[in-house]
């Protein structure tokens, strides 16, 4: 088991990041072969996304596994059912961003509002980054959400 | 209650958004007046961090609040519990932050360590900032973390 | 305590709920007063829905409740924090809602992805509505949700 | 396994979806060739309702199932154990149904009260369709539950 | 406070409560003027049940309230917000009937399925009665729970 | 699996109910033969009872299973390990059982304590028995609990 | 507030508190008065048994409280609702008992089975005493239960 | 699986009730054996005790199972990791014991205090013992902690 | 409110950090004047540990708080009702601690038994200590906690 | 299985404990090993933290376990995904740790800020060291947490 999802994963997820491992390629790697981005290429891996046909034909030779495989697994006939526990999160690294919810959720709340009026940042149109950015004191991480602004439907 | 937090705040803090509701302003504007940006500005109001004494003067100024009910309550003597409910929060604008947590969290992780190694983005050393991106298809949100890498001791 | 919240509600709602009850009026006719429908009107009433500077003036006159009371707890500086529990519900009517959620909720989600594909029905740009229909067996609830079909992003 | 649901089926659950991608049909082809509607048929593919034998024979037919094997899993000694979770849902398309219930629910069972009186939406006597409405800015779902109104019995 | 609800019950509550206190009446008494089922009665003390104007003015005689009290707490605009908590329940006599549903609930939905077919017992439209058996070994509770068969709908 | 227990249950508890299936038997044609209530002998079959020596050799009989596989799995050295989720309840079956409880058990305990003062109705020394009342309205379900007054000690 | 118990108590048992706190009573003391043990009388303190009027006579003179207070609040018309959270328990002597079951609660089980056969021991029938047992090494407390054993009904 | 613990327990304790129910052997008999009490000697069977070397050995005589097993599975590179769930218990014989904590749990903190000073009864340095206890009104249970006083540290 | 407990302290805990912060102390500074530690006086003071009448006596003189108030709240007739949430901490120098238990409470046991047999750490007989360390990178914090080891009884 | 979490382990941890058992030896002996602390390699046993690939030749050589496994389970493509259950922890070791964050942290957290000031004890860059201290009323436990003070980013 070389992904590190506490949740046991599918073993159709399982076998992609066995592939990664055995391969040595990083999500960076893999993304660029597929014209997307690492953040969601690892969402898919995690069975959070779903591939067209097409990514599934570029993972298939990416990874050197039999596309009948992928097909059958993350084909068609599959639609990922999202979300990734435990919840809170006992990890760490996924700890603090629950706890950038906890602490900073309701002044993000007010400053969207003041700056958008009454709606939401939408999570479904959304893109997620990450960047790596030098500092003397120490690197620190950019990760940044864009999604669109949704205003209350009134009716 | 001019404030939007569904947990009861402290009288002192509702004071504040009193004050602010009253004078009409903006987290932006009072953050301007204190040389602070309005997400901190924001979390302080909520209880959320802490204001120097030279800050509070600031806030005591603009918003005309005695100053000396701003240093009894938010004070030398006073300091930040952090954390505001309900978790799993209940508001569509936290949750969908939450499910960004849910949904995007191991695939943030594994870039993180991709990128970094064993480590974490801290929460503490951390700055969040929110940006109105203009797009003919509706505006976005930008929400990024600024949060420094700290890799995990070992001994 | 006129109106049937569990939860209970902050002053400025309960005010409306009594108003509501002395002056005889049901939401449908209040609804009718704003040029709303009752749903979104009950909502609002409830604290799950903002109401515009204009439509307060109309609750105002409707109700006959001072504006400046209005404008004060439900006005500029005020959003909604949405959400009202308890759940799982305890009251049988919003239970039947939940259940529906427990018995149906994957069967539904099965049904939007072969429909439309890989994306959720939006709650945000979503209109809700009731209506009653005779039936000889006994009358019927037709609760409808009128919701956006959002496509996740891909990037 | 192709269908979607986060919680493991049992296998005679999982060989219906099996066999309802490797035939490539939808519920509503599915469901035409029963009679029934595509969300009913759905639910049953989760066990959550319960085909009658005719049924059975129907469903081995379009999907080339042995009868044998339904009718021993499926069939007069077994009864729906119904509800699947988890719950809070932590897919976005069933967190939506469910913010639905978090935000709406008193405002609906309001509007119920006044339009019905004391009494429920059954959730048991109640039909659920789910249309693809066409609009220039964006498809939208109308989801509608159709149930019978149970007034509370008094003694 | 006189009665024994582990939860606060609302002003209005407590009142009908105090005022059977302060009369040395019983449940039964109360009924028996009111034409209805202790049962019942006791359930529309504790808020879990809606009294009609009727019921109200035979209330305000029988406990010698001011009917314009009860009117505007438990009158026209005021609908039961069901459910008495805590759950699992603390108190040993409710416990009993938590138990009841943990050791014996599948067994009992066994044989309604056997003998009714895939279908519920509404506890809607159902009547409560409690009567006491004397036994030598002990007087006996006979708790009796009389609910209509509904059946599943199928569509 | 043709029982419908959420719960997996323990392989011997599985062999009685695919033998009752296969045997085309009813609980009530098995509690005949044990001299039982059918509802007693459903609680057992979910291994929330005990049968003695003697109701395992007619078991054994009745649904021809082996006794010694019978008598070391459920035998002397077994004892029911009771409760069986998952509470609360998703099917709604046993749901409207919970809601019993959750709506009518303050009322069901002021009643008790009104007729036979503090104690409580034991669910140990408890009998449960299901009829099914015809009546031109529909069906209704006749469920009854017979327990045992049980006095608090006080000492 | 001199007693001990997080969860607020109710005024009527504060005032208990305090006379008792005001009369430098032990709670052995006013046992003694009352013909009754002192975990018992603790436990009528914190609204957990219930006095006979007689005792609340006791209680009155004892204590010194108007015995229309005691009688109003916890007289012939108010019933002890028990169990008094929270749960874990968060003190750690109401910890440590509720360890005793996490670690030996099913050694118990099985014991009690051996001795007994199928059944329990009673919490409603039983008496609890606690000792004081000098020993060189530190002194012990035994605590005690005292339950009547109830076998199963089997019907 | 002749055990009754609700939760699986590993294979090495399996064993053990296996072969004692082979053997037929009460745990009396076991721990006399070993010159243990019984109490003790069910709770090492549910893997809540550890047994010595040399205790092991007995075990391996008397139940006949292989020395190499137990030492492999339960000797010295092994330590207990006590507590068996679930909480709250569902099963009735140890609810009891739980319901005596939630009931009872503050009066005899109460008298520990009172008798003790500020400390605990250590649920580690202590004794269980079970008794059965002649009545003509029937058989009691003597469950009988015998704990040592902590008094909490001051520094 | 000048301290910074999440939960609502009771009005004589409240009192005292009121005047530790009117007269300007650190924890220090009071416990060197009671001759105890800083970290065992702030336990006292948000209500996890009992001062001796002495204590109590110089705590009022410290802080000029009138001793008989002291006296009744904290004195002879009460006892600490340990335990101080909410759990999990949403504090994140609280959450920090509990991560300690999440992440490495397992290799804490594990060293515990290899280097001590099979026991605790003791809670109760427990020193705990804070220090500032001193370190060109930024400063440390020392936490130690200093617990007696205790052996379980055997029986 | 010859480790103690509760929880299972995946197949590569359980190996090391296996092999750790096999060659008996401790975890300060590996440590040395290692040239580690004991606590450290303990937490990397139960994947709590991550070997370096020297590290894992080293593990390989000390437990003979061939170095292949290690580096395919726990080399360059495994992250630990930290946190280990249950919370509350059950066993009476761990659970004193949580009960120490639940009796003492506020008070800890109310000394590190006076000593610190606005920010928190890293638990990612923390050393833990366990040492035993002989006395003469029985050996303590010296449990030590050093870790790096953050102050709270202010932007």
């Amino acid at each position: 088991m070389s992904h590190s999802a506490g949740t046991a994963l599918p073993s159709i997820n399982a076998l992609l990041f066995e592939a990664k491992a055995r391969k040595g390629l990083t999500f960076d790697e893999i993304a660029r072969a597929l014209g997307k981005d690492e953040v969601w290429v690892a969402a898919a891996f995690y069975g959070q996304a779903k591939f067209t046909p097409e990514e599934l034909n570029k993972v298939s030779e990416v990874l050197e596994i039999e596309v009948g495989l992928l097909q059958a697994g993350l084909g068609d006939h599959w639609w990922p059912n999202r979300g990734l526990g435990p919840l809170p999160p006992t990890d760490p690294v996924i700890y603090r961003l629950y706890e950038g919810v906890l602490v900073y959720g309701h002044a993000i709340k007010a400053i969207i509002h003041e700056k958008f009026g009454d709606g939401i940042m939408s999570m479904i149109d959304c893109k997620i980054n990450i960047e790596k950015k030098a500092d003397p004191k120490g690197d620190r991480v950019l990760l940044t959400f864009d999604g669109k602004f949704l205003p209350y439907a009134k009716w």
